[in-house]
């Protein structure tokens, strides 16, 4: 499985591209920036025309995507929320299987607690890729780790057969 | 100048396109929609297609479209935003020029005052269009009136000429 976790935002959007393996691999990890001075719908067009250079270029079989539930700021909040529907309907429609994770089930999968921070999330995905050093931008890293997150909830195929078989003997 | 009016919503999303002329004139009006049973991403790849369509056939100067500022319901207030952005990105995208109107700008602009209810505005509609009934459904004359929201603020060339004339002549 081939999964590209996005960081959605209008500003930054981190991308990071993860190949399911006996360890994963991350295939492609950056960021795709749009101006602030430039007016709204071009920055929201940009957005479209980059994510759909990515999803051709990459071919995920998925698109995860972390949810943003709320924001400090209601103008951030719009802004993020328009990013997320540009995501989305360009997954969508590139054929790709979309789906949305919390912040915190993110957290959960990929350190263990909902609780743990930037800097404990950018460490784990270290560790899980198996990388020298950490993965930057701190974007780049939080896509991963939503790839990251999809991939542990999925599970790999034989380990699920083993604890399906397991689970039946144990009835 | 032509204008295409959208009022947004993932479900439920108005558009209505209105020519400038001594009275303005609706080319088209509608409402595009997505089943509430379907998967939110598919839903708004559904729209993104729907709205190129609309642009790609009527070819309007500019998309002018309501500005969704709060939602009782959190997750209305999502999906409606990611349905703008997917609206901003396509019309953007296609080479047209974009403004976004607050619901009170509309109804200032096209029924006298910011309190006007959808009745009110409805009938406005019917009247500035010089239609025989009301435009159904009313999500449509919604959409309209963003489009004559836009016509009323640019004010037609000539007209706006003459107000400067004397208003320099009355200095």
């Amino acid at each position: 499985m081939f999964v590209l976790g996005i960081d959605p935002g209008l500003s930054r959007c981190g991308y990071g591209a993860v190949r399911q393996g006996r360890k994963p691999t991350a295939e492609a990890a950056g960021v795709l920036t749009t101006p602030a001075e430039m007016d709204r719908a071009l920055r929201l067009a940009e957005l479209q025309s980059d994510v759909r250079s990515l999803i051709t270029e990459l071919k995920p079989d998925v698109v995860a995507v972390e949810r943003v539930l709320f924001q400090r700021n209601v103008a951030t909040a719009m802004s993020v929320g328009q990013a997320v529907g540009v995501v989305l309907a360009e997954s969508a429609a590139a054929g790709c299987d979309v789906v949305e994770y919390s912040p915190n089930e993110v957290k959960e999968a990929v350190a263990g607690w909902g609780g743990a921070d930037k800097q404990e999330i950018a460490e784990m995905v270290r560790v899980l890729l198996g990388l020298g050093e950490l993965l930057h931008p701190s974007d780049a890293a939080d896509a991963v780790a939503v790839a990251l997150c999809h991939l542990a909830r999925m599970g790999p195929p034989a380990a699920a057969s083993r604890r399906a078989e397991v689970g039946s003997g144990a009835r």
